[in-house]
């Protein structure tokens, strides 16, 4: 690439230049925000670490959640895709999630998702940055207007990204049959209840046998 | 690795020899079963591709299964770690599974499991093995006793993988909170009744308001 980049085009020095200031920024608040998190980073910090001026990452991003988006290079905006999910009662949203993160896997998007899901599970940086992709971004959409604690509600988002993100390794990457080739409503199907009951159903598993086997210490 | 081999122990030279022997049987038939299925390949194949006779095969390998096994390095073996689930009736079989194979996750094997993972997940080749795996060494176990037609039960044993994988992408390799250090006892507890849905429940979701949001064509 930066072979290509040095040849043959001279007169794209400047817009090149600007170029790696970008970069310069994002690979230094992409280290920031994987090493601390979100919240803790400033735009300051990232400022200092990157050797530029606070107003010169202004200038490149919006806002801060606009920087951390271009650090991911998400294929899809997390708040267009969910948009309609907050429109939706907690009890009625587990068809209109599903069919909006799997539709959104079944789109050209899917390979730019599996590139950002590969990076996710190669590196511990990329995964720490798609947790809070998932934390930041996601999450707050699907627990949108539930009645309960923040921790139980963090506890339900992220029992439903166990479920969607099940399917989508099943499905789209280890493409296990019959999931992987049955028509995606039917999909939904199968799957909405879990993430109903994951949303805004009861976590206490009463409707098993309850206790745990004999052969695990509780 | 290799200089390390060659270097200071000739006396080894024999059994070198026996272990190269032994990683072209296993390169042919990872490449034969990653191409055509375990099913579609024989042991006179992987012969054939490894240039070797087929008894030097049984000399290495008692059955194919135990060479389909070699040649995914599974950090345990399947048929040990879901043993007792099948002498738990198909009804309370959620519970047993869901302990075992997190359970193994959170073993000293997880650091191999994970390197598992992130290879399936890298090549192809790799992921239809341990579709295989799943398929062959696996669900079989899961199902056992399900009186269905084999395809709904095949179906059920993709849609527990879905939410396993989820299990275990979600907590171990994302980490996201608070499901990664919730104690595997709750984690259990929650996602059991997904588990046996999937397993003996109701697909149809009927539970649900059952059609499909009007924006989905059908």
């Amino acid at each position: 690439m930066s072979t290509a980049n040095s040849l043959g085009n001279s007169k794209r020095g400047r817009r090149r230049g600007s170029e790696d200031t970008r970069e310069l920024i994002l690979t230094a608040a992409r280290g920031l925000f994987a090493e601390s998190g979100f919240d803790a980073v400033s735009i300051r910090q990232i400022a200092r670490l990157a050797g530029v001026d606070p107003a010169l990452i202004h200038h490149y991003f919006s806002s801060k959640d606009e920087l951390f988006e271009a650090c991911v290079e998400l294929p899809a905006n997390p708040a267009e895709v969910l948009a309609e999910i907050g429109d939706y009662p907690p009890n009625q949203r587990a068809e209109p999630l599903l069919l909006a993160v799997l539709g959104l896997w079944e789109s050209p998007a899917q390979a730019a998702l599996l590139a950002l899901l590969k990076s996710a599970v190669n590196s511990p940086g990329r995964s720490a940055l798609m947790r809070q992709v998932l934390g930041k971004l996601m999450l707050p959409r699907l627990i949108l207007g539930l009645e309960e604690d923040p921790e139980l509600q963090r506890l339900r988002g992220s029992l439903v990204v166990s479920q969607v993100f099940g399917l989508v390794m099943t499905r789209y990457v280890l493409k296990l049959e019959p999931l992987s080739s049955a028509p995606l409503p039917e999909v939904v199907r199968w799957a909405a209840p879990t993430v109903q009951r994951y949303l805004t159903g009861n976590l206490d598993g009463g409707e098993l046998s309850g206790g745990l086997p004999e052969f695990v210490d509780g």
